[in-house]
């Protein structure tokens, strides 16, 4: 497929990233329904992990299977498929070549106490898997962040090295942030800035809120009206290093379909480049899951 | 031998993997008086560590001797023998060739009190002593998953890539989980969800209770009668990707016969594999034993 | 460019280091408005870490953008241009050698509580980056220092041997030092000697106030008068080697310009080989803050 | 030297080592005056780690001198000679191929709190002095159990793969064990057996007491009259592998000849391989020790 | 230089040691003014670290620079000069061949509360700059010092394969040692003994008093007359393996020129093979301390 201007704007701001790493960032963006237009859905299956099977599928029995989820992001036309490293391998073979896979390469559950991640896979396992990316999720704030920081940084250095893209998870956690900061803006905006410092290629973080959690930052928010989400993904957007970043949204727990669409149309008014979304998807029944999916699409291309 | 159906279909789920893992998995698969039924049987000998060695063979001494086992294993027609280091070491040329072993790489003992392991051989030490799989121990819910979860992430990547099989004994304990929660339905389908996208081949869970002990779980467990021991089996293998990996069940402490049996019609029934069943056989007298493996035998071969 | 007698005295003092090394420190010595004089200003950027994305760059949005500072730098004449990882990357290819850069190889947060940094870049990304020297930050008093150090170690032995020069931030910070001791004389001068002790080829502390901190010390600091900032320039230029290391100081928060230009005379003065200077200028509009950079170099010219 | 049935049948038993380790078991097997009888003595000095060099050496000053060992264990016609680094080395050359060296890679001391030992020389000391052997203390039951068994499961691995014997030291302590459980029967077979199951090729012990310390283990033994110390040395025996590994008893602490003597009569008439004593011949004027080696001897020769 | 007969002797002591060990060995037993005679005197400069630079140099300012230190040791015709990675790295050069380094591979500070060091430097450090020897201090009584044990292990293991010599301060602190009892004869001989057990090739300790800190201990040192400083000495030098490694004594804080004469007298007369000695030098005048070490050196050679 011939690559379009879009698409070679962005693979421009990756200018210190060799061919292979850019080869995949390309494989994502010209991937599916939005192929070629700079914006990305993402399906991630993490789930099991973090929330076990029955929490994860009782409600859509036939998301127990790994092959539902491939299917699903085929034929969706979503840009790439996220999962953990046996969720992976169970489709490998049978999707091979057909969509680029994302190996979440750390992953906490139900049971952890601590705000930390453990590391269940490799580059190794994403050469082998014939890969796109790995992911990694990072907790800013909690008191395991700098020891997951030095793992994303060799992994993500070693994966440089062997020309697959790092997407991280940046999700603010633990220490002294209260429950509201989490999803603070400032608090929200940092921790994209830091995924970004960290060298990330694709950022993930939550939409935040118009709550500004740190007495040193409120200075700098004074005097700007936060009201209105799309201002917000804006400013995140902002904390990528001005745009040169590929930042999605995740669309959290599963919930109505409208408060969906808007958030995508809030993603897409403020620059993002798009949407993680994953409870919202494989938690309904397929073809509601599928129509869901045609909207977002759509809306990204500013059909709707 | 030639490969039956059976065996192909359970294979052809390993679709990651390479031939040599594939030939060690087919290995366990057709051997012994269950090969090729897609049906197994595993003779585990860890109690010397986990109980020491009065406790585990002084109720029929002839078991202090480490070839007892194999030559239980290999007369029972059992699919493989599973034990720590110094028990494989100690007949791996004796019955070179005549039995699948499983290289038990991690043990815990009566007096330890962290609800963790010690790393205690090799995948260096399976490929020497000629072993088809190492086997591995996470404790699900303690504080020492995580470091548990990343010793088998980094064995099991070397395992496969030298082509030998992974087994994960995955066992709830610790943390916040109640003693029945250690054995409830929800704890044990999850635990055997994350041994399969640890990257197990084979998962080794309990047998499961009725008792759902996640509060957040309780919901997608509603509605359905889970009173029937084979509708739990089924449960526990559609959380390892729907029947995708093989799951075999522990007989856990020695018991009546006719419990052990009814435990395999059970598993049978529920669609597991098989069992690994360790001192039920090995703590009676070995024509006891013969016998009883005998009828688990025909009951996985469908004639009990 | 033809070295000046002044770099050549300098690397002359770095006598067991091989060329590559030596290069790239005349590399930064000859580059720029202070090229050959022996002087030097660096640009950091590493504020975004530290104190997020909004309260570093939201005074000045242009900022937000990694390009703003490699274009400041080199418009502004600096010698260097010093940052994280993500930031360096964004800029790699449009700037290569076009100015020397300094790679910032640890990094903490506003979140941390613990006195210690997180290493996220290493030598590898230093090379394939095109980088002079890489950065670390120590903080002797810290319980962490000793970590700290041992970090330092590899990832310094690992750059002199390839080539890359070391620049060590050395802050004294926790452990029993009192706030007022963080900037004692003492304490700033034996900081700056354990960065020199340590292998660093440049050593950046922050100015000194005439507390003295330490009991043990006071004795030797006693029967002079520490009241004229650059004897205490003097004394830490001292403390390095007596002159044999290059010793750069920060200009810590953004404050008025009359205030920057008399620490710059101060260093100037006391024998210190220059400034570096972050807020300072990115927190200013282009326009003044270029014009501040001018006159700083001024006075490193001994022109003001 | 033919290599004797006795000896033949023993290596027999250790069935997956290469013929390196076989050679360096011979070599311990066929040394000295029990040399190719199957029975062995080793001389042991690790005491100036343990209890420092005066409480060792001040009863028998020639002592201090690393030589005086090497000399008393070849002129007694010992197996072989068990010493730290330092001491090794310090007549590795003077008396090279004289007789087996165990090289003692672990070491505690006096002052030490933890239950644990810290890793003072590697399997490449080994290769480099000649030893025939390295030697391993382990705590079963210390809160550092599980780090001790994986240092020694590496060390171990890597002395078999260059044909190198592994002697494990195993002493229970620490934990939840009483002061008498130390010494307690079926807490000593278990440890025993554990260090059978961590793949030690000789095994050391104390003689254990006729206590029983573990509740759960009680009924194990009951039923059987323990009050014959052979008898206990005989479940020793069986623990570690119904005798297919070599199990030596140590002396304890310095005491009469007489109990001396009934304790090598016992291990002998319990099938137990031998004795490992050190203070009760180098705390003894040179002489009275060669007379009191010289009668061990002669009970493991059965001719006292 | 022709071997003298008194150095090969003590060179045949290290008779596991390489060619290239014995060489850097005899490089400091043949240089300066004590070279051939089985003295030395070793200049160490650590207190940079340890003290900071004030409390060190002040009272002596040429001291600050690195050079003057190169140049005191060579014109005072010493042994070897001993300093960290940055001043040895600041007249490497200038001073190469011209007199054997020790280079200081860790390093504690006035801030550190713990007792441990940081590993500051390393073997390859050593080769690059062309010294004799690493240095490396333990803190035997310390909760540390099994992880200190274990860094020597490796760095003296990386050292010898290499051809450079180890030399190892060993200081007792920590624990339940009280303050009296880090300097006890008994404590001082078991910290030499440790030393040289680690495979040190010289030992490093303080002079002791006759104080026995030990309870376990004082039945050894009963009975004799611990009075004279020369005793002590010679029971020191006998707990280094009977007199066969070298043992040096370090002189302490500064003090009166006559009380490091008396120290010297003793230390010769009873055996051991010389003085480290550095704040009595470096903190005097040039002209007073080339004086000191003048009379220092014609003690060793019993001229005084």
């Amino acid at each position: 497929m011939t690559m379009t201007p879009a698409v070679k704007a962005i693979l421009d701001n990756y200018e210190s990233d060799n061919p292979g790493v850019k080869a995949n960032l390309a494989r994502i963006l010209m991937q599916g329904r939005l192929g070629g237009t700079g914006k990305l859905i993402i399906l991630p299956v993490d789930q099991g992990f973090e929330h076990g099977p029955a929490r994860s599928f009782a409600v859509n029995p036939d998301a127990y299977d790994p092959h539902y989820h491939y299917r699903l992001a085929l034929d969706a036309g979503m840009s790439a498929y996220a999962a953990p490293l046996g969720m992976i391998e169970a489709g490998a073979d049978s999707f091979a070549g057909q969509l680029p896979t994302i190996l979440k390469v750390n992953s906490a559950n139900s049971w952890a106490t601590a705000r930390d991640q453990a590391v269940t896979a490799g580059v190794d396992d994403a050469l082998r898997l014939g890969c796109a990316a790995i992911g990694f999720t990072v907790y800013p704030g909690s008191e395991h962040f700098f020891e997951l920081a030095e793992e994303i940084r060799e992994l993500s250095a070693q994966a440089k090295s062997v020309g697959i893209a790092t997407v991280i998870w940046s999700y603010p956690r633990g220490g002294e942030l209260s429950k509201d900061g989490e999803l603070a803006l400032d608090v929200g905006a940092y921790a994209a800035h830091m995924a970004a410092l960290l060298g990330a290629h694709i950022i993930k973080v939550k939409l935040p809120s118009d709550h500004i959690e740190q007495k040193d930052a409120k200075k700098a928010y004074e005097g700007t009206d936060w009201a209105k989400q799309s201002d917000r993904v804006r400013h995140v957007v902002q904390s990528c290093f001005n745009g040169r970043r590929i930042v999605v949204f995740s669309g959290g727990a599963a919930k109505g379909a409208d408060a969906v669409y808007q958030d995508a149309r809030d993603i897409r008014d403020g620059g993002g480049n798009g949407s993680i979304i994953g409870r919202n998807t494989f938690q309904r029944p397929r073809a509601e899951a599928l129509a869901m999916l045609d909207k977002l699409v759509r809306i990204y291309k500013n059909e709707e």
